[in-house]
């Protein structure tokens, strides 16, 4: 019997011939006009599934497009992995920008040039090939089940139902998604942290109208000098956020988990000079990537009131308004932060001022293992594909639907990305990496084949 | 001889329908289809003046709209006074508001109404009548300068320059205007103070570009947090500026000042209400009055930054910008009060910001006599026509030419108002109280004629 090696090498150009049929399909999911692309990617994916050894592999209705659900189960003492992924792509446009056509794959330079390449087709179909390869060898011993939607670019809007309705049918031991990105080139990384998100509109009043500065400029209560006021209050000097109980439920990191993030290859002039800053800032006491990826924050998104035009305006608002929203992690829940919030504003509410504070958008963190056994297995499959070790990530940003999957099947979640930061995805001339392709791959059938004995 | 009484009651109709013709003309100074009609209204004075006995009066050339300039001299010995007003109105739009047409004057109510009525070609006109019936009857003993210009209600553009070349020809004792409001009805008021102006635009920047809040928030400067940090800065919590030596150059009011200014007609809580404020606030340790019209103001009169549409952008955003303006008392100069401003701007940077402060409009502050000789004789005068003391005022507003008339001419200035608030210049339906007229050509008729005596 050839080795998977060798196996791999051989199969290489027929793979990547199918990998570009997929891409060839236009299922953006924001535009409506795509419904018939989207169902035919959705077929795609079960008839390849099929062909690779799923038996139960089937378009599921969601109530907006369509889900495709495959499974492989080898037997009821065997851990089970559930992997998900999405077949739904961004829009191109601009159009004129792409050097190829979005949906005419090309490879250039050893990087296939084409919408969905990064995000997510290319991921998802090395799965695909990993699982393939295992089960066509006989060496798959672990259940698998997959779960590949079509909305992930225009806000999972179904999936939380679908996960809460069919959570019997998803049940695993060990999620594993590939929609993130690795640190750099050759420099694999785990993501065991998301941010979660809350938002507050302020909106600030101090008179029935807009008033003469000249008439009454000295005697009377002004929007934006309130506002200002109110909003300065937030933060301490030193970066911190000032309201009361806003750290309460976050868990300081570990020693363990601080020595990893120091690992993760990071310049901080370079980074300042990247961005056009003339220094950092932040919470006292943390790294730039500490305070980026593991620290709550509180920033204020917009501001506005009063006289915005050219020249002179001899006004005094009676309007303010500001967007604010906050960075969550750990056991830190949107409500409760929002409340803590708006509770500081309204009693820092400086004299004359009539605050309304609008709750809006949340999302919950998600904080999965440092260094459970599925991350290690992570850990070991990376290496085995690349030779070197992965760092350990958080990320500063939010990726909610992690959090439900986390909250509705109570299981570790493991983010392992092959795509990279500079491969233009949601923009013109996306592409994906030939090396991160084959490495890819390898990773992903260590992880399947070894999952049976490291997942026990 | 018939008394002055007499002869005034005799000629009112008279009078009225001689205003009436100049409201007929449709002086507007900032439209430019107006030009003849301008040229109509100062031909249309210089007309009257010469048969009110005025023969030197004539239309000077300024470089935009032309003024008229008329003297009358008794002798080298007796003091001269000139007078200050303008021919040109406001623009009359919208016209559907009015109830009877703006440039055909009609009374109701004892009132008449005309696009002018009140602002300010009625209170001229109550000049020329007073001077044309001491002319008359050989009653005028003071020299008497008139100076009508026709650029009020586009800025005065021509009038400083004129000024200036024209010094000698309009040298006087006093400067008296009649284009200012009276407290309210029988209730005269001298206004001997006018605040200055002056004013910057922060614009503020911390990165390159905005960023995203997920991967940056908490290791970047926020331009948004910095510029409420730094505008917080401008006062203290008492209500009081806190720009090093703001109040350098304010000399506090006198007693008797303050006594003028306690008797106003002033009530906080109905002045509260009317605006719909919580509660009034400003500079500690002066009231209402004094606050809005003696003490110098820093306002915020616009500020924004970042995102304002609809619901959430987590966006760190990397400008801000704010408007200021200051209202000045006294000795203060705007150019010494905007370098203080942009110093502590500087001075109080956050960390990562970078500003620039750009200085803008200026406008000195006005402070005339308070118990001048000619201030006295205004008194006396309103005493006479209304039988009750005028009120001593100051106002919060900018009337810059006033000051500059005060400037160049080095004199003092009586400003005596015959108009009301509630006589809707600038709006529709502008109108000039009969009572007004009546009360206010007696009153300026002893003010002509007294003058020879008080003011010696």
């Amino acid at each position: 019997m050839a080795t998977i090696e060798d196996e791999l090498e051989r199969a290489r150009a027929a793979q990547l011939e199918e990998l570009s049929s997929f891409l060839r399909i236009q299922s953006i999911s924001t535009l409506s006009s795509q419904q018939a692309e989207m169902r035919n990617a959705a077929a795609w994916l079960v008839d390849k599934l099929q062909r690779a050894g799923f038996k139960n592999a089937e378009v599921l209705e969601t109530g907006g497009h369509p889900l495709v659900f495959a499974s492989f189960h080898v037997g009821d003492d065997a851990p089970t992995i559930l992997m998900y992924g999405h077949y739904d792509v961004q829009p191109v446009d601009p159009l004129e920008l792409w050097t190829t056509p979005p949906f005419e794959p090309k490879i250039r330079d050893q990087k296939l040039y084409a919408r969905g390449a990064s995000d997510d087709k290319g991921p998802v179909f090395l799965h695909i090939l990993a699982l393939e390869t295992l089960i066509r060898r006989g060496e798959l011993r672990v259940n698998v089940k997959l779960c590949i939607e079509g909305e992930e670019e225009c806000g999972s809007t179904n999936l939380p139902t679908f996960l809460e309705k069919n959570a019997e049918r998803l049940r695993a031991d060990v999620l594993l998604i590939s929609d993130t990105t690795m640190v750099g080139p050759m420099q694999p990384g785990i993501c065991y942290g998301l941010r979660g998100l809350c938002a507050l509109q302020v909106d600030l009043k101090t008179a029935n109208s807009d008033l003469h500065s000249g008439l009454y400029g000295g005697a009377v209560p002004n929007a934006l000098h309130a506002m200002v006021e109110l909003l300065a209050s937030l933060h301490h000097p030193d970066g911190r956020v000032a309201v009361d109980g806003f750290y309460d439920e976050v868990v300081d990191l570990t020693m363990d988990e601080r020595a990893a993030l120091a690992e993760l290859p990071h310049d901080d002039e370079a980074y300042r000079k990247a961005l056009g800053l003339t220094a950092l800032f932040g919470e006292a006491g943390y790294t730039t990537i500490e305070r980026s990826t593991a620290r709550p924050t509180l920033e204020i998104n917009g501001l506005y009131g009063g006289f915005q035009g050219e020249g002179t305006k001899t006004v005094i608002p009676h309007e303010a308004h500001a967007k604010i929203t906050c960075r969550l992690v750990n056991q830190q829940t949107p409500a409760t932060i929002q409340e803590k919030v708006k509770k500081h504003l309204l009693e820092h509410a400086p004299i004359g001022a009539t605050l309304t504070v609008t709750l809006q958008d949340t999302g919950n963190p998600y904080l999965g293992s440092f260094d459970a056994p599925a991350v290690e297995l992570a850990k070991k499959s990376y290496e085995h594909a690349y030779g070197v070790q992965p760092y350990m990530t958080r990320m500063g940003g939010s990726i909610p639907i992690v959090e439900v999957f986390h909250r509705v099947l109570n299981i570790p979640v493991v983010l392992m990305g092959f795509s990279l930061m500079t491969e233009n995805f949601h923009a013109p001339n996306e592409h994906f990496s030939l090396e991160n392709f084959d490495r890819g791959i390898r990773a992903l059938t260590h992880f399947y084949r070894e999952a049976a004995t490291a997942l026990k």
